[in-house]
């Protein structure tokens, strides 16, 4: 059971950072990769080696698997961190890196793919007791539609079986307005997606999106860490994450919790992983998808629980037991993580690539910053448009947004547009303060911004 | 009860920018002062209005009352908060705060009085029931001065009744010695301080600094927030400090917390403190002094007790109750702090002015910086050689010595010489990492540096 010596971070950005870190508190060495743009960015400073992968286009960099594993060969690394984004979720990349007699710091290849399949993923969730939004078959015979919709309730929403990451969704409120939506919804499915195949699912109405993170090593030991509520989304892409979720019911915090250990359990599970559930204003919990990696958001989740989730990651992947029991693990207090981009909200919030010419970070009790940004730098057009996520600590919920409310004024951005304003706005909204909200929100909130 | 409505923040540094950041979040206004050295520094663009108080030199400006208090008067103000150094400590300046019906933020001036008399804050501690190290009056006799160390045994300190601030201080082996050194002693305490009463005190050998924070508001609730540990000093300034003592029994921990406590409420103690101790290796503590104000290092102790001690202070002075009883402190993980002042280690630690010309910080999980200068700021040969601190929490000590270590690689400064190199040194030696030092341990470790 010997630990890592030497760790390839297979990514860019703040989560590279984030991951050199972790490799270097642990005693393990870096090893960074970079395309032709990324080639004099804070990550390769920090890495103990950096390898260029390719031209800037994430296709032929970060993307390309052949590049990365030749990388992994070269540096003799003993093991690949995928980060989040890019091939992190990918079975087949996994598998590559396994076959190369290297270690892959995630789920095992058959996981990921068997998370990464909708039906699959919802189907394991059902098998292991965890609920999931009531839904149907494929429609075979439109003739049986109706009673199919009876079976479940209006509002529903019609679904392209075939479809993913929030596309291929259609809303309808009655029996005739689905089966005047249902042909087009078809025609819709076969064109994008080569597959006609419509089934139906609730829809779940002023629900909130609250996902639970969850840690599994290779001796049997799987915990939570608690939950985040990221309902604050625009266009399902995360703006503000909150842990713990505000006003969640002990009851309901206790259910689904145990329901994501479960999944995990359920599934085989290794490393770090999130189970995504919408929750309605009853407390009723449904499963969507679990993502088969660190997230984003995962730095409010070590405010709050003082667990370090990527040297998680490093021991499990060499072969290590977790290092804390679920009976250790405490919730203290309440984080927010803001994430700035480099993206203008007046104008559709279209990205707004540029030389980042002055860069102010705030500082000070409870406040971090994870940045893969150092002043000088350019935003890429290549990549997402991240800055910096400021993630904030307080004793309880309202400290965490006062602090917050602080370190937005101590943000100075100057060469790109940012969402800082906007974040400025929403952490005052009295709607947000109040206490949670719903994931359709921020929209309603922005109105035709 | 009505809190505070807008603070002066009578200093300057990262004291100033940490007290701004803390009236900001507890919707406080925040005025600055500065000197002419100072008009440009971070905590003047900060606030809501900073106002020029003098020239450079402190005697001038941060230790000037009467410039203090004007300014105080200008900008319509209610409460004065000190920080640490310049006049925090005293009691004319509080009473001048006072009597122009301002709230102090401090303890009442008599406490501070009382604290900064070397012999009352000894006497009073010892009426309180809290142990000193073990002394005479002041010798009236020298045909006497045999019975008296007798009845304390050697090693002994002669020390200048009016001496203070470590100076005054002669360590005596035997009797012999002793009446050697009695009559130069005498002559240089005339010489220094205008008077020649010295007096004995037991030489506590191997002794640790183990200092406790307490919060005392003026409904009679006091608190303390455990201990720091801060042994390693470089003639009697402290270089790093941690929470909590390592390897402090449970029994001394609870013995010296009760302590500190005691001493604040036998003297009426109001606001931030900290009471500071000699602890010997068989767990026996002696009372040295209280500091009656915030301390430099009071970050760790935000970090293992998630406490806002600056924010109490605001709230106790506010006429507020603390925001937590005893029963809810508790204590998770481990923290140190790293001074890094412009000195040169290889130089006698001589002082190194400056402009800034690069300045990257340190971040991620459980890293917090305070720093009063941005990258193009000058390093005044006018006040203290503060860079930076660097504050790492970790779950225990050795995650927050590896997280501290990571972040002094990540740190960089430029155009001054800095103490960087030498945390990174004793980071890593291998004496400290095993556990507590004594105070002398680094002025051994340096050697003739």
């Amino acid at each position: 059971m010997s630990g890592l010596r030497r760790v390839m971070v297979a990514n860019r950005g703040e989560i590279a950072v984030r991951i050199i870190r972790a490799c270097h508190v642990a005693g393990v060495e870096a090893v960074a990769v970079y395309s032709d743009a990324d080639e004099h960015s804070k990550w390769v400073r920090m890495a103990d080696e950096a390898v260029h992968i390719g031209r800037s286009a994430a296709q032929k960099s970060y993307l390309d698997p052949d590049a990365l594993l030749k990388a992994a060969r070269a540096t003799e690394v003993d093991a690949v961190h995928p980060g989040y984004g890019f091939l992190a979720e990918s079975g087949a990349f996994a598998k590559a890196i396994e076959e190369a007699g290297l270690v892959f710091i995630g789920p095992r290849p058959s996981v990921l793919e068997q998370m990464g399949d909708k039906a699959a993923a919802r189907s394991a969730a059902a098998s292991a007791g965890v609920p999931v939004v009531p839904g149907t078959d494929p429609i075979a015979d439109p003739e049986d539609v109706g009673k199919m919709a009876a079976e479940i309730g209006f509002p529903l929403l019609l679904k392209a079986a075939a479809g993913g990451g929030g596309r291929g969704i259609r809303p309808v409120h009655d029996l005739d307005e689905l089966l005047d939506a249902l042909p087009a919804a078809q025609a819709e499915a076969r064109s994008a997606f080569g597959d006609p195949s419509i089934y139906l699912e609730r829809a779940v109405a002023h629900a909130r999106h609250v996902e639970v993170q969850v840690l599994a090593d290779d001796h049997g030991n799987v915990v939570h860490l608690f939950e985040r509520d990221c309902s604050v989304q625009r266009r399902r892409q995360k703006l503000i994450e909150e842990a713990p979720a505000p006003d969640l019911q002990d009851s309901t915090r206790q259910a689904i919790t145990s329901a994501a250990v479960r999944l995990a359990e359920h599934v085989g599970y290794r490393g770090a992983g999130t189970v995504e559930f919408l929750v309605d204003g009853d407390g009723n919990f449904y499963f969507i998808e679990m993502n088969a990696r660190v997230q984003v958001e995962h730095p409010i989740t070590e405010a709050i629980t003082g667990v370090d989730v990527v040297a998680e990651q490093l021991r499990i992947a060499g072969g290590a037991e977790l290092s804390m029991s679920q009976d250790s693990i405490e919730l203290k207090g309440a984080a927010v993580e803001l994430r700035i981009n480099a993206e203008d909200p007046e104008r559709g919030f279209a990205p707004t690539p540029g030389e980042i010419t002055e860069l102010r970070l705030p500082g000070g009790p409870g406040i971090r910053v994870d940045t893969g940004i150092s002043q000088g730098d350019r935003i890429s057009p290549f990549y997402d448009s991240l800055i910096a996520k400021l993630i904030c600590w307080g004793a309880d919920r309202e400290e965490a947004y006062a602090r917050a409310r602080q370190a937005l004024a101590e943000f100075h951005v100057e060469g790109v547009s940012s969402t800082a304003g906007l974040h400025r706005e929403l952490t005052s909204a009295e709607d947000l303060m109040a206490g949670p909200v719903h994931t359709m929100w921020l929209e309603q909130h922005l109105g035709g911004r």
